[in-house]
C-alpha cells in the first residue's frame, strides 16, 4: 500500500504557532520534505527544527529564484519524483509549508503533481495575515466589511482598484515594492489607516504605523490598511 | 500589578488545530472568558474543553442574537467590566476566540474596551478560510492573484463587484443567503469554479462542488471560488 502525502502548515515563523496536529505529525514523520533556496537554509525547516526526530529522512526541494517560472517548476518535478518514490515504498511523507499550505505556498505544486496518484491531505496553518493583524492588534474585519489581499508586484492601477474596493486591504510580498506602494497609499489619502509589519511573529518583528516603517522591507513583510478602524 | 488580557485563537473547530501556544495558555489560565449565545452552549468553549483545568474561573459573555447591535454591545460592556475586575486583582484572563481573534471575531469588542487600561496581546489562530481551502484541497492563490473575502449578507451588486474583482473569492457567513448567492454565481458563469464547505474541520464536515451542496447551509459555511484552478 502506498504512503500518504500530508502538507502541513507551519504558521508565520514562531514554532509556538504550529498547530498541535502539525507538531505531532512532524515529530512522528518517517520522511519530511521542504523547499529551500539553492545553496541556502530552508525557512520552513528552521520553523520545525526542534520537532524533527534524529534519523528522519529529509527530501530537500531546492527552488531556484528566477523571474522565469521554468526552473522552479523543474525543481518541483524532481521533488515530486523523489517524494513519489518514497510513497511507493509505503511510507508517508510530511511536507513542511510556511504559513498555510495553500495560501501562496509551494505545496500546490506538489499537490497537482501527486494527488492524481496518491492519497493526500492538508493541515491548515496560521497565515502571515493573522500574525500581522495580531502584531498590530488591528481587527481585520467586522460585520459586512470586505477584505482583499493584494500581492505587491501588481501594477499601480490594479493596486488602486483593489484598495478602493475593500474596507480592509493586506498588501503582501512587499520587498522592493515598498516605496512605490507607500506613495500610492499616500496619494489615496490612506497613510493614516495603514500599518507595516516585518518578520511577523519572529524575533526582530517590527509592527508600526506605515509612516514609521523602515525604508527597506523584506520579501515577507506586509502593509495592512484598515479603513474602518 | 494588573493582569493581562490575552485573546487566543482556537482555529476552525477541531481542537487539534489549536496552536501549541494557545493550548498551553488555556491549560494554565487562572481565568478564561468566552462568548455564548443566550442560554446555549458556547462553541468557543467546546473547542477548548479538553484543555480547561478543573477550578478554572470562567467568565461567560452571553451575546444576544439581534439585527440591532445595541444589545450585543451592552453584553460586551458587561463582559469587559467583569474581565476588568479580574485584571485589577492581578490575574491574567485568556479570552477564547473561534478562528482567529481579529478576523470577524468578537475579541475586537473586548480589545477596544480594555486595551486603553490594560496590557493586551493576541495569539493568532487558523482561520476558517484556511480550513475550507484544506478541505477542498484547492489552492487559494498563486503568484499575483488577488483574494477577496466577502460576507454573504452583502447585496447582489456588492457581491458581483467583489467576485469580478478577484481571482479567488471566499463568501463567508453563508446561512440563509445560500440560494441567492448560488443563483448569482450561476448568472456569472462561475458555478464550475465554486466549492462549498460546511462545518469545516469538524465531524460532519461537507466539502463538495457548489453544484452538489445541500440546499440549507449553516451560518458557519463558506463558498470558495477559484477562477484560476
Amino acid at each position: 500500500m502506498n504512503g500518504r502525502l500530508i502538507g502541513v502548515g507551519l504558521g508565520p515563523g514562531d514554532p509556538d504557532l504550529l498547530t498541535v496536529r502539525a507538531a505531532r505529525l512532524i515529530a512522528s514523520a518517517p520522511v519530511i520534505s521542504y523547499p529551500a533556496p539553492v545553496g541556502a537554509a530552508s525557512f520552513a525547516r528552521s520553523i520545525a527544527a526542534s520537532l524533527i526526530a534524529p534519523g528522519t529522512r529529509e527530501i530537500v526541494i531546492e527552488v531556484p529564484m528566477s523571474p522565469d517560472p521554468g526552473p522552479a517548476q523543474s525543481a518541483y518535478d524532481r521533488g515530486a519524483a523523489a517524494i513519489a518514490a518514497v510513497l511507493e515504498q509505503g511510507s508517508d511523507v510530511v511536507s513542511l509549508c510556511e504559513g498555510d499550505p495553500l495560501f501562496h505556498g509551494s505545496f500546490m505544486y506538489l499537490l497537482e503533481r501527486l494527488s492524481p496518484r496518491f492519497e493526500t491531505s492538508v493541515v491548515p496553518g496560521v497565515s502571515s495575515l493573522a500574525a500581522v493583524s495580531a502584531a498590530l492588534k488591528w481587527p481585520m474585519a467586522r460585520r459586512n466589511e470586505v477584505v482583499s489581499i493584494l500581492p505587491a508586484p501588481l501594477d499601480n492601477d490594479a493596486l488602486r482598484r483593489g484598495i478602493a474596493g475593500a474596507e480592509t486591504v493586506a498588501i503582501i510580498k512587499l520587498g522592493r515594492h515598498l516605496a512605490r506602494i507607500r506613495a500610492l497609499i499616500a496619494e489615496m489619502g490612506l497613510t493614516g489607516s495603514a500599518g507595516y509589519v516585518g518578520h511577523a511573529s519572529l524575533q526582530g518583528q517590527i509592527a508600526c504605523a506605515l509612516e514609521a516603517a523602515p525604508s527597506d522591507a523584506p520579501y515577507f513583510s506586509m502593509i495592512l490598511i484598515v479603513k474602518g478602524a
